[in-house]
C-alpha cells in the first residue's frame, strides 16, 4: 500500500471517528454504507472498506454479517485517551535515576527489541545521502573536521536553520543560532544562562525524563503543570503556578509534548505567552518534534509569536536534526535575540564547540533541499504507524487500557488498566528483550507508575507486532 | 636541520643552562670550550656550536673574539621565569568574559594570527589519514555516523584509552572510561557530579580561562593555589587552604599546567593526593597536556598513584585527543573506577552522546598503531618551536620581559615588565590582527594584568616570526 493510499484511508476513518465521539453516531446506531461513504468521501469503495477494517480492528466498528457495520461501545472505551495523573507525592528519590540507567543499559544492548525510546528507525534512509555528503566534505575540505568550529558554530549551518524558522514565520538572524550538541544540549545551556542553583523551572507533567534529570543534575527545582493527551498543557493551571511566583524559567514543549504527544493549540499558546511575559518568566522552548506534525500544518513554535509582536517574554527555541535527519549526528541549535552570546559563550567554556563536520554535512543537505519531501514521507510512514500501534495495543492489551492519539512526535503514552504497575511491565519485558519506558520516570511526582511511554520508531516489522502481542500478554498480569 | 638533530643541541645547551643555573658558572666565567664540551657530551662540534648559538641568542652567553664564550649576566635575567602572582584582591567582574569573548570572536576571523589559542596545528598532518579512516568506517559501517552511541560511548575507543592509561601504569576497566565532548566536557560533568550549587573548588592560579568560566556558569566558587613556572603546584599552600576545610573538589593540572607549562613533581603529587585523601577532596586532573612532554618521561596521572596503592582520594582522570590528534573532533574522556555511572548519567541528561563516527575513527587510529611516533615528532616540533619563540621573545620583547620554560604543553607564560598591561597589549595585538591571550582572564583574583599567554601551536613560519616581532615592538609601549 502506498503512503498516499494509506493517509486517504485513515482520513475516511478519521471522519467517522469523529461522529461516533461527538455523538452522531451513537453506540449501536448503523454507519454510512461504504457505497454511500464513498460517495460522500470521494474515495474509492476499497479505500472506505479499508478505513472500516482500521475502525473495526480499533474496536470503534463491529461488521455484521450482510447488515454492515455498527458503532461499538465497549470497546471505544479500550482505547480512551490516558488520563492526567492525580497523586501530588513526590516521586521517591533514586527511582527514576535507577530505571532510566536500566533504559539507558537496554539500548547498548543490540539483541534488544526497542519499542522504547523517542527516536525513528525512518531516518536511516538518509545514510547514503548523508555519507556522500560527508565524502564530499572530505573531499573539498580536507582540513575542515579537525578545526574547531567557535561557537555560535557553522554559518552554513546557522544560516540554513534561521531560514527554515523564517519559513515558519519567525525571523531569525543567523547570528541569534547558536549550533549545540542537540536540543538537550541547548536546552542545558539555556537553563545554565538564565537560572541559578536551587531557582525553579516550570516543566510540564509528564515531560521527557532527560529534562527532569538534566534539571536535578543543575540542582534546580521544579514544579509541574499538567499536559493532557488531545489537550495539551493546562493553561488555567500554569496561570496559577505564575501566580504564586517564585519561578526563574518555563521549559514547555507546545509542539509535541513527549510523552503524551499533545499539541497546545494557538490560543493555548498565546494565553500562555502573555501570562509568562507579565510573570516576567522567559521561556525555553522545546521544539523538537515541530517538524513531525500529523496533521496538515507545521505548528508555530512560541518564538514565532512574539517575533509577529504577540506579548511574550523572551524565548530561547531549541530544535535538533535528532528526531528527523540524524540522531547520531549530536548536531541542534538554540535559537534566542535575547541570549545568543550568553548561549555561544557557555558552549566555549562547557564543551568548546561542536565537531565542524557533521555541521557541514547538514548544511549542504538543508541546500541540496528535498528535506520537505522526506519530512512528508517520515510524517506519513509514523502516522500509518501510529494507527498500526494503536490497533496492536487496542487487540493484544488488557481491556481499560487508554492510549494517546498523537498530534505529532514518535512515541504513544499508555495508561495501564488501574492496579497496572507500568515499572513491573518494564522490567518484566526487558527480561524478555523488550525495550519500553516506564512511565514513573516522566514527572517527579509519583502519579504516571500507571503508564508506560511506547515508540512508534521501530517502524512496522513482524518483530515489532510480535513484541506488542508479548508485551498486551505480559501486560495481562503487570 | 632534522628533528633528532635538534634535539641534540638542545640537550647540550640545557647543560650549560643548568650550570649556569645552579652557580657553577658564575656570571662572566668561560664557558667549557666548544672542543671539550664536544668530547665531553659526546656530540659533533657542529652540535655544539648550534648550542652556543642558542644560548647567545638567548643572552646567557656571549661570544669574545678568540677566547670563546663567557656567561653573561644581565641578559639572562631577560629570560627569568615569571613570578606567581602577589595581588588578592577579585578581578572586577565580567572584565574577564568581555576579553574572552573577545578571544573566542578573534577565532572566527580566518585574517587573524592567532599566536594566543592553546592548540597546535601540528594534527593536521593527521588530516589525511584520519579522512582515510572516516572514508574506510563509513564503507564498513554506513549506518553508524547515524546511530546513538549511549554512554558511556564507543566500546573501542574506550578499551584504546583503557589500554594507553594502562601503559602509564593506570590499570583500568573500559567500563570505567566515559567518552565526553574532550577534556571540558568531561570536567564540567564531573563538576556536576561532584559538587552542589554553592560549593568551593580548589583551582590553580593561573588556570585555564575556560575552567574559571566553566565554574562561573554551574554557579560554583574557587579558591586558588599558586602554580608557578618551573616549579608546579604550591603544595604547601594547598596544604593551608585544605586545612581552612570547606573544598567540595580539586580540580588540578600536574602534568604541565595551562598557562605555565609546569610540571609537578613526583613528590608534589603524592603528597598533594595524601593531603587531598586525608581532607577528604575528590579530585578532577585535567591530564589534556600530559602526553605532549618535552621530558624523557611521560608523566603519571594522579589517577596511576592512586591505583598503584598511594593513599590518597578518588580522582577523576580527564583526557583528549584535541591537544595532540584531532582539535575539531569534540572527543575526550573521564575515567573513574567511583564515578563512571555517574558521569555516564549526566552525560546522557545533558548532551545524550558523543557522535558515533569520530570515537570509531580514533579507535581505529589508536588499534592500527603509530601514535606514540607521531607525539615523538610532535613533542620534537613543540621543543624547537619553544626554543625559537623564546629566542624571539628575548630579542624583541622590552627588557625585564620574563617567560616560562615550559615541561610541557604548547603555550608560554610571558610576564611583562614592571607596568606593562597585557590586556591593552591584546587589544592592540588584535588590532593589528595577531591574536594572544591577556593575563587577566587566567584568574579569579585581579593578579596576572602584568601577563599574556603566547602558544607554540602555530608552529614557525615567516608569518609567526614577523607576528613576535610586531608584538615585541607592541610590547615595548604597553
Amino acid at each position: 500500500m502506498s503512503e498516499a493510499q494509506a493517509l486517504k484511508y485513515q482520513r475516511v476513518a478519521a471522519l467517522i471517528e469523529r461522529q461516533i465521539a461527538s455523538g452522531v453516531l451513537p453506540t449501536g446506531s448503523r454507519a454510512p454504507s461504504v457505497r454511500t461513504l464513498a460517495r460522500n468521501a470521494g474515495v474509492s469503495v476499497a479505500t472506505v472498506n479499508q478505513a472500516y477494517d482500521l475502525l473495526e480492528r480499533r474496536g470503534l466498528v463491529e461488521a455484521r454479517p450482510r447488515s454492515g457495520y455498527f458503532v461499538a461501545g465497549a470497546a471505544r472505551r479500550a482505547l480512551a485517551l490516558p488520563e492526567s495523573a492525580r497523586p501530588r507525592a513526590r516521586r521517591p528519590r533514586g527511582v527514576a535515576a535507577e530505571a532510566v540507567d536500566a533504559m539507558r543499559a537496554s539500548l547498548r544492548q543490540p539483541e534488544v527489541l526497542s519499542l522504547g525510546s523517542a527516536v525513528t528507525s525512518f531516518s536511516s534512509r538518509l545514510d547514503a545521502r548523508l555519507n556522500r555528503l560527508t565524502r564530499q566534505v572530505l573531499r573539498e575540505s580536507p582540513g575542515l573536521p579537525n578545526e574547531l568550529s567557535v561557537p555560535p558554530g557553522d554559518e552554513a549551518l546557522r544560516r540554513a536553520v534561521a531560514r527554515r524558522l523564517g519559513m515558519l514565520g519567525m525571523p531569525v538572524d543567523p547570528e541569534q543560532v547558536v549550533i549545540t550538541a542537540g536540543a538537550m544540549d541547548a536546552i542545558v545551556l539555556t537553563l545554565g544562562v538564565l537560572c541559578r542553583p536551587g531557582d525553579t523551572v516550570l516543566v510540564e507533567s509528564p515531560t521527557y525524563f532527560g529534562i527532569l534529570q538534566a534539571v536535578e543534575h543543575l540542582r534546580l527545582k521544579v514544579v509541574e503543570v499538567a499536559n493532557q493527551p488531545g489537550v495539551g498543557i493546562d493553561v488555567d493551571g500554569a496561570a496559577r503556578l505564575l501566580e504564586q511566583g517564585g519561578i526563574a524559567a518555563a521549559l514547555l514543549m507546545p509542539n509535541f509534548n513527549n510523552p503524551t504527544g499533545a499539541l497546545t493549540a494557538d490560543g493555548g499558546k498565546r494565553r500562555l505567552l502573555e501570562l509568562l511575559g507579565r510573570a516576567g518568566v522567559p521561556v525555553i522552548e522545546d521544539d523538537i518534534y515541530g517538524d513531525l506534525h500529523f496533521g496538515a500544518e507545521r505548528p508555530r513554535p512560541l518564538g514565532a509569536f512574539v517575533a509577529a509582536g504577540d506579548p511574550g517574554p523572551p524565548v530561547v527555541t531549541c530544535g535538533s536534526v535528532s528526531k528527523t535527519i540524524a540522531l547520531g549526528y549530536r548536531i541542534g541549535w538554540a535559537v534566542s535575540p535575547e541570549y545568543a552570546t550568553d548561549l555561544a559563550r557557555a558552549k566555549f567554556c562547557t564543551a568548546v564547540a561542536c565537531p565542524g563536520l557533521q555541521q557541514r554535512v547538514l548544511a549542504r543537505y538543508f541546500e541540496e533541499g528535498g528535506y520537505d519531501r522526506y519530512l512528508r514521507q517520515l510524517r506519513q510512514a509514523l502516522t500509518v504507524d501510529r494507527d498500526r500501534y494503536r490497533d496492536a495495543i487496542a487487540r493484544w492489551f488488557p481491556p481499560g487500557t487508554r492510549v494517546s492519539d498523537p498530534d505529532g512526535g514518535v512515541v504513544l503514552w499508555v495508561q495501564l488498566p488501574d492496579g497496572a504497575d507500568g515499572d513491573a511491565l518494564f522490567r518484566r519485558a526487558l527480561d524478555q528483550g523488550i525495550g519500553i519506558a516506564p512511565g514513573l520516570i516522566f514527572s517527579a511526582k509519583a502519579g504516571f507508575r500507571q503508564f508506560v511511554r511506547l515508540s512508534l520508531g521501530a517502524g512496522w516489522t513482524p518483530a515489532v507486532e510480535e513484541g506488542l502481542r508479548r508485551l498486551g500478554a505480559l501486560a495481562h498480569d503487570s
